[in-house]
């Protein structure tokens, strides 16, 4: 049902029909395009803000994406109508509309293209899909292949949908001229001011066919008839009639009539994407619309995905996890920091966090986002909710609601970009606000601490706002006096880790300061939120500690047991019983849930999360993102074992059962799987199917420097694997500061882990003076399980 | 293919594909529901920002009303699958999504219901829906009926769209104890404030069912399986599954598992809307489900909608037409008046017209409206761009942007109000507004006038600002400078009506004062807008006169012809001339376009009407609300032929070729026919089947005042009919002021038009004195045509 190919370049997909939601995405510069294996598409480019050019039936709000992604019969499609032109026979690849049950299918999530094979009626159709990497378009090739050893006639149907692009004005024709269909549009607005903002939209939707059709339809009602999408009326005519559409839905159907002898094959190329312009479309289609226009294209994405290759191959004993740590996962996190989600003002804390996946992938860009982040800091040293990419750029969504975590994210974050490159000069740049004020990294940073000590009650605990990290946890502070026990332990995580850093950098005063602000804030965690065998979430505005054990529902939360571990809050013996409740109360086999149990109507003291619904999102999902934190303190705190697993959950299979209940390829991880296991079992497991998270950035993190063990400090590269306890060995490849590690982990007689460098046994499990382009072969033996 | 019942008080169509897009709507006092004739339907509730229970498969836009509301497979609609047990073959009324071709299909738009009957395998299916006067729910009753003459074993399965409620929450089960399906949702938000506005909202959907039903379905897709909507997989089972919906897209689906013998029949109650909470959902089961229930439901709601009857009813040689005026067009108005477009700040123009056509229906009604707006006006005498009619409502989407002829409506509307009630005490009511200031009616609306006096340039023309009546003609003065040709002289018209009701009030000063006033906008129309055949539209910032002659578009446009012809700035020759361009460049076989020719692109110094699509809505439709403006002019003026003709053409039909043209039965009058009958003839005609227009008031008060020419004054009512030269006579019943009149018009062998009342010939063509309660019998004779 499901494979990676050999080079694990790809992942198949051999029915339509067992995961009808499993998709892929691609992206480039200035656009995302997800396709699942059914032919639905969603798309979107930066013009600034996100637009379509493929478009809902109706008026869709602009919103965020979306998890669990609904589709219907009109949703935006990618199909290509096949018709046996001698019996009238039809199907349709990859599968929408007709969904005729095909003698084959394949849909083959590539890293640079998505592909499919699909076979029926004697026919094979081979579709790729594959992007530019500079322009926002689609390059679709389309191969007909005649298997059936007899000759046949046929007629092929390219059809993309346009859809509704706008109330105030919307056409197509086809234009022998530009050579394919051109709708346009214009982007509905009421105010004056947003003609101007709009003007130079690109409100064309162009289909262009390197091959003249021999026909064509642009009005989608004309195109459907009675017949509908699944059996078009214009399909039971010998030719399209070849009609316009007037302030009428447009659609992009062309027809291609084929005389194909056995074994014959025709191969057709279509461009598809948003214009401003005809000069525009005409210079796309000069660019790409040929057989060397596609190869160079194909040849200049490859290399674009490919420099995301991130920092580490493994090769261990399980095959399904090494393909998607070594093709998938980096390409994930790689996504995250290139396209920032596609919005114009991400969140403060995923930007950074984004960024610090970055900092395995391609550190300099890592190190421009913590400087361009830094320059939008508040003079009260507060970060913002939201960091503005573009000119002209706001604040939307979410960001319009103040949270109070987003600068606990800059040391949690800036330490792993140091560790992977000790860029401290980094810490000595002066970063320039919007006033022109110039402040070093350094200060800025310790502003933003100061401004977390600052931002707590009086009993020392962290004011939670309208929100922490947990966006919809909106009403437990909302009238200025609820604080958060995640929070108060995760500023006092980034306190020692800012101490730590400006120890590093040699300012042992504001070390001195920081740690003691640290201790402070475990020891009032210790004080109000300590419920006996694990830490309370919070405390509302009036008073009431939740996340406790005589809680109904929302009563133990993973948060602030994962970040009380990696801030000192906790003790061993406090960590021992926190791991168990979480594993009594949170572990799922889809991985361990944020909370538990989910929350079944409104809790006024808390807010919205308790009102989404339970097992989905933050209320009470398998939250990848919390769940990445949890193991990351577990491989911080050596619990290897335990971190392994939940690790593992996070992607779906290898078993058919897990795929089938988690509905999704193993070519990325959501960000939830639904929760709700106890209270929901039919649903638990399924993905949310949104590749937009800060998972990846910390599970890429967990691998390298929690699994292979293999972290950067100041002058070089330690070494502790945590395999796990089924393992014999394992081996790494990992690039790091310039150079090459060649890794084999092995078990032996051994009472700590030790290492052989090119043969040499080191002193210490650790490499300094490392040389750029040296490659270092090392043999490292840890203890027998 | 289409026929109007013999008491006209339904509307039959006899296809279901000839016109696809004929729909019908009902409305009370909270809610509205368009249904057209193949089973979609578009409902609204005001709770109290127009809210829905059935929605679009994805996150739709919330936006105001839009013309030419496109279909597609997944469209809310409310279907019923029928299914052979013994064969398997599937139909399902009224005719989506299954599209059989029926052997029978009646759909029957009634007044106060909606009806369908349909015919398939043997098998009738009656249908009908109705409304409660005062709660939001659909009450939907079935009937089967085995016209087979053989027993029959058959599945029927009521199919309600639920549709995807919101990314927060959606959830549905089948409740046995409220003995339906009930979904659950949580209306989508992210700020805390925006949860104490939401937090008694109807989040709930409900669809009730009297009989307890055999099996049910709650989830989309779990029903559809591969099938899909048109042939859904769960119909391929003996039974429906029973599933449940967790954050999964509701529908609502019951079984009834039937076996009839032959001529048998089965009846089913059903009950669908939104609800708060369970107990709202019982108390509605029990208010209606049931035979009595409905019984009682549908007699109070036809009582409401026969409490809108209009004060006309006509006889002439064309029956299509009485039965539009004697039905459906008094319907329209007090749907306007009784609705307010469901929406909480209707634009000023629109709520003071539409209560203008009130006077017509319920005086009293348009008394308070008049009261209201006026308790909004701004100190500076403007009124504003909306009027808000709930606590907390806002100015959204087009009342946002500045337009500056709100005032004009005042006495234009208050004229039709006064001359069909004589009810001179209303000019004296004091009208309180925000700041508690109290002021009579009289000294608002001349302070209104005052407004619209000062707000002119140094050549005496109107400033246009960001628009005038024609919502999107933005940037004709969005600077500053620019004026409205049309604005200038229809304020001239409404100070010549005001000054004529100043003097009536006996207050001869003031009526001199805005005499004058009156007089020199036209005078300042003439020397700066005239262009020699016709008046120009106005003025652009940069001082370019566009609407004349030398434009290759937008060369003509009606409403500056019309407003000059009410506004005495036409002489009789000047008046001539503008009629006769009209005719050559703006009649349509569909009715008068708006301007012509229509915009092919962007005009930046008119703005953004220039971008709508050519022919459709302001950009050279056949903008009905300015057509009925222009055949009001001619019925003012005594051109009472074309009045007809335009009028005429205004309503679909009476042939084939014209209702197929249109798409729309002749029920309501759209807001536009699609013009830009010469660039694009193949859509010229097409209806938008919006039927929020402020076109009714005007076309019920023309039938009224023009073509009856029974109109009121201070002291009585004036008879003036203005016979088609084609017809001998015509009949009219009239009730004015608490009289009836039952009058017949025919032509003799007078100079002018001579009135016999109850047998006497009347001085001159007036009845005075008139007794409430007394029937009035006139005998009218005008010239021989």
């Amino acid at each position: 049902m499901l494979r990676p190919s050999a080079d694990g370049q790809r992942y198949d997909l051999l029915s339509p029909t067992a995961m009808p939601r499993a998709a892929g995405f691609l992206w480039n510069r200035k656009m995302m395009v997800q396709m699942n294996c059914r032919g639905y598409a969603v798309a979107q480019y930066m013009q600034p803000e996100p637009a379509k050019y493929s478009y809902a039936p109706n008026l869709e709000a602009r919103t965020f994406m979306q998890p669990e992604q609904g589709y219907y019969a009109h949703h935006p499609g990618r199909f290509f109508y096949v018709k046996d032109e001698e019996t009238g026979e039809l199907f349709s690849a990859p599968h929408e509309p007709v969904r005729a049950a095909p003698d084959r299918f394949e849909f083959s999530a590539g890293k640079s293209d998505m592909a499919w094979t699909v076979e029926n009626l004697g026919i094979r159709i081979e579709l790729v899909m594959g992007l530019p990497v500079d322009d926002v378009a689609e390059l679709w090739s389309l191969k007909v292949t005649n298997l059936s050893g007899r000759p046949r006639r046929l007629s092929v149907y390219p059809y993309f949908t346009i859809g509704y692009m706008s109330w105030m004005n919307q056409s197509a024709e086809y234009r022998p001229d530009l050579g394919g269909i051109v709708a346009s549009s214009v982007t509905p607005y009421q105010k004056v001011a947003d003609y101007f903002k709009q003007k130079d939209f690109k409100d064309r939707t162009f289909f262009l066919c390197e091959r003249t059709p021999d026909a064509w339809e642009v009005a989608q009602e004309a195109f459907e008839g009675e017949g509908g999408l699944h059996a078009p009326s214009a399909l039971r005519e010998e030719v399209l009639a070849g009609g316009d559409a007037r302030y009428e839905t447009p659609v992009a159907a062309v027809q291609y009539r084929l005389a194909l002898g056995p074994d014959a094959s025709e191969q057709l190329r279509f461009l598809f994407g948003p214009a401003f312009d005809d000069a525009e479309i005409a210079a796309l289609r000069e660019r790409y619309l040929s057989a060397a226009g596609f190869a160079a294209a194909r040849e200049a994405y490859a290399a674009y995905i490919g420099a995301g290759a991130g920092c580490v191959t493994v090769e261990t004993p399980d095959p399904e996890f090494d393909n998607f740590v070594n093709h998938w996962l980096p390409r994930q996190v790689y996504y995250h920091g290139g396209s920032n989600r596609l919005t114009t003002d991400p969140q403060t804390r995923n930007y950074l966090q984004d960024n610090m996946g970055m900092s395995f992938v391609h550190p300099p860009t890592a190190r421009g986002a913590f400087l361009h982040a830094l320059s939008q800091q508040e003079a009260t040293g507060a970060m913002p909710d939201g960091i503005l990419l573009v000119e002209g750029a706001e604040l939307k969504y979410i960001n319009q609601v103040p949270h109070t975590d987003h600068c606990v994210w800059l040391p949690v974050c800036l330490k792993a970009y140091l560790d992977e490159t000790a860029d401290w000069a980094l810490l000595d740049e002066l970063v320039f606000d919007r006033e022109g004020h110039g402040v070093t990294v350094a200060q800025r940073i310790g502003r933003a601490m100061d401004w977390l000590l600052a931002e707590r009650d009086e009993r020392g605990l962290s004011y939670i706002a309208q929100g922490d990290w947990c966006d919809p946890m909106n009403m437990v502070g909302y009238k200025g006096k609820g604080v958060s026990g995640w929070l108060t332990v995760a500023a006092a995580y980034a306190l020692n880790l800012w101490a730590e850093m400006c120890a590093q950098h040699g300012d042992e005063e504001r070390a001195r300061h920081f740690r003691a602000g640290a201790q402070a804030m475990n020891d009032a965690a210790n004080e109000h939120l300590w419920d006996g065998r694990w830490f309370a979430r919070g405390i509302t505005d009036d008073g009431v500690v939740f996340g406790v054990a005589d809680d109904r529902e929302g009563r133990i939360w993973l948060n602030p047991q994962a970040w009380s571990m990696l801030s000192g809050a906790a003790s061993a013996q406090q960590r021992a019983s926190m791991i168990s409740a979480v594993e009594e109360q949170l572990h799922t086999p889809y991985g361990v849930q944020m909370f538990a149990p989910p929350f079944s109507k409104m809790r006024e003291d808390v807010g919205r999360v308790t009102q989404k619904h339970p097992g989905s999102a933050e209320n009470g999902a398998v939250y990848n993102h919390a769940a990445a934190f949890y193991i990351y303190s577990l491989y911080d705190g050596a619990d290897g074992e335990q971190a392994w697993d939940l690790m593992r959950k996070m992607i779906p299979g290898p078993d058919q059962e897990d795929y089938l209940r988690r509905g999704q390829l193993p070519v990325f991880i959501p960000n939830y799987y639904r929760g709700a296991w106890r209270e929901y079992p039919r649903t638990a497991g399924r993905s949310s199917h949104l590749f937009n998270t800060g998972t990846v950035s910390w599970i890429y993190r967990c691998v390298i420097e929690g699994l292979c063990g293999l972290v950067g400090d100041a002058e070089g590269l330690r070494i502790a694997p945590q395999l796990p306890a089924a393992w014999p060995g394992m081996k790494a490849v990992r690039t790091f500061r310039g150079a090459t590690f060649e890794v084999s982990v092995q078990r032996g007689d051994v009472a700590e882990v030790t290492v052989r460098c090119d043969g040499t046994l080191l002193p210490a499990p650790r490499v300094t003076g490392i040389e750029a382009g040296r490659r270092y072969r090392l043999e490292v033996t840890v203890p027998a399980a």
